[in-house]
């Protein structure tokens, strides 16, 4: 017997039909003495639709009301499925985010789930039923509905099934798993049969775009393999897992990644002095700026200035040039420079830690395809470079290319 | 201060602009002082909607998943309300049935509301919210979602007013009131400015359509107001209550009603001996058919055998057929006929018990209009007569104008 969560997104239920195959792939994988979770989300554009309904009563499209609108898309589609099991001969019961024990903090529109008691899902699969779960959503201790934000469906999935100490959460997409870079900008990229949570994060982090982080957390925390595959194949995909089970042909490089969302901010002429860098960093913390890529470069020995220069996302400019102004002034600093035409391309592997030629062999492919470097910064495991973001999948090619075989 | 719930139905809250127009109607009629709970059904055709989608996935459209898919159809109405009254600038907040504390039997799809627990619209109501609570819905002990339906919404509204000890239950409706006849059929119906809960239940039964018997039996046992109106004017409409407290001109009839959805059943040559019609009328019972205007005749002394006759709601007319016959085979009877061409034609008073003129007003009528009774019935407040059902509208308008004085 297997005990496993399957979770499908919206695409994967966007109509009627398409909820019935997905039915009928969950029956056809099914052995008998299986136990099965699948949790969906919404159909389709459902949310949208929503979303543009409240447009029309109200500009404020967040707050406890907009949870109570946005779950009812989740309940929809569980219903539906639900159905479409039993018409299939196979006895099944949906279950809210609330009815499957899922419980959240008050952080309505990007809610935490605080606890999953599972204590009717774990009943009704004793009774042999499959249990269709919605995803996305949970309650808090008033009994306010709320939503989980972006990947809240893999989310639950995963925080559920180590709540019920499943063997595995499958999460089907529409790609069939975890490559050693974007397939669709490096041709040759590599499908991984496994890949560590610390791999998958930092991977996620530095630009791919397979799984929310946090969901890969919750299964770090928990345990739960999570397996990542094809909605549209049989084929298994990559599993995620705290380390390496099969054999494999071992890469020290897990994956290259990249990320063009990001822009580079340069503070000139900062005043060398303790706690600077902290009045800086603090107001970008206040306003929710995630800042990344640090260096501080002295600029002028004789002056006692120097320049600082981080990357931020893309959205955060805005915002990010007017605190940086203002900090700026009372600092008296010479100026800020925001560029936002440059990428992040990355190289991540657990093992490259004790590998000290990894570093050179990147910035060795960058150099030879005339590829200039403007930052550099590292992790335990993965080091990253600001490039101009017209070279990025250039980039992402040939460091590729020298750390992977390109036979297929 | 007053404690009110109004009570807002699919067509009212149909789009976008009219569950804007919903909420700026409350806030006008609204002092400040007042509390509000607003009950509201889903948007439209949205049930609809739902109801289709579920027909795409199975043939089976009742039981659990279908109230876990129909009752997302409030809560998206909910939602969208209570953000248009915070657009107008009134805090509001929405509760689904479970949060309003609305507890159901597990009768899926026709669920009986058991319990009321308001602690939470009242403490939402004591901030200065305007509490919006999604009709048709509640959940069962074991947390699953039911729905109430047919006129669901209304009971709701009426139940929770009920627990609430509210001063009023506003039934918001496209007519302006009660009448003392169908107004598409009698141009000179007059709107009752009040009428008893006893006189509405008998007006429903026998044919008038404006509020479900339901809701009115929960009305009076609970003791609450009911004042159904227009939507669309601010003019009151009719007071649904114990006894009459304003002054009126009483007329002893305060409606005449008809009902052409009925058929009659005759079982013909039915031995006379005990337990006959007992065994008939149980086994239409157990098949969930409601007889009504029973009619026992003896047809012929000699041979002791006589003809049942009573009337059936025309959705029933197969299986009662099916189950007269097989009865009337056991019991060796001489025939079953059924006429689905008839209609019920009614007055309903309170206040005709003590007046004897009554029935012999209403035969006169019928008879000086030349127009054939073929059965009739009496209860404490309602006389009924089994006609043609082409000669409806004109017996309507006949009795109505001996009752009635027909200026405007």
């Amino acid at each position: 017997m297997t005990l496993m969560v399957k979770k499908f997104g919206g695409s994967s239920v966007a109509t009627p039909e398409k909820i019935m195959a997905v039915a009928q792939r969950v029956i056809n994988d099914k052995r008998s003495e299986d136990k099965v979770v699948v949790v969906v989300s919404a159909m389709g554009d459902t949310t949208d639709h929503l979303v543009e309904m409240a447009k029309l009563m109200t500009n404020v499209t967040t707050g406890r009301e907009m949870d109570m609108l946005l779950s009812t898309g989740e309940q929809v589609s569980i219903a539906l499925l639900a159905m479409a099991f039993t018409k299939l001969g196979y006895p099944a019961i949906s279950m809210t985010g609330f009815q499957a024990g899922v419980s959240t903090n008050t952080a309505f529109n990007k809610a935490n789930i605080t606890h999953i008691e599972p204590s009717r899902v774990l009943s009704e699969l004793d009774k042999g039923k499959i249990v269709v779960v919605a995803g996305f959503q949970g309650m808090t201790e008033d009994g306010d509905i709320t939503t989980l934000g972006r990947g809240g469906s893999d989310t639950t999935a995963v925080a559920l099934a180590g709540a019920m100490k499943a063997d595995v959460c499958e999460i089907y997409t529409d790609v069939d798993g975890v490559y050693s870079a974007d397939p669709r900008a490096v041709s040759t990229a590599k499908r991984m049969k496994e890949i560590t949570y610390n791999e998958m994060l930092e991977m996620a982090r530095l630009g791919a775009v397979v799984m929310q982080p946090r969901s890969v957390e919750m299964g770090k925390r928990y345990g739960v393999p999570i397996h990542v595959r094809s909605t549209f194949s049989q084929q298994p995909g990559t599993i995620i897992r705290e380390v390496y089970t099969v054999e494999e042909k071992e890469f020290v490089i897990r994956g290259v990644t990249h990320d063009t969302n990001v822009a580079k901010i340069a503070i000139l002429g900062v005043p060398d002095s303790p706690g600077i860098a902290y009045k800086i960093f603090a107001a970008l913390a206040k306003a929710n700026i995630d800042v990344d890529m640090i260096v501080q470069s002295i600029r002028n020995v004789d002056k006692s200035i120097i320049d600082m220069v981080f990357t931020i996302s893309k959205a955060d400019v805005v915002e990010a040039r007017a605190i940086a102004e203002k900090v700026g002034k009372e600092l008296n600093i010479l100026g800020v420079v925001i560029e936002e035409n440059v990428a992040k391309v990355s190289v991540v592997g657990a093992g490259m830690f004790g590998s000290p030629g990894i570093a050179a062999t990147m910035f060795g492919a960058l150099s030879d395809a005339g590829i200039n470097i403007e930052v550099i910064s590292t992790s335990e495991i993965s080091i990253s470079c600001l490039i101009q973001a017209n070279q990025a999948e250039d980039a992402v090619k040939v460091i590729h290319s020298r750390f992977f075989s390109d036979e297929a």
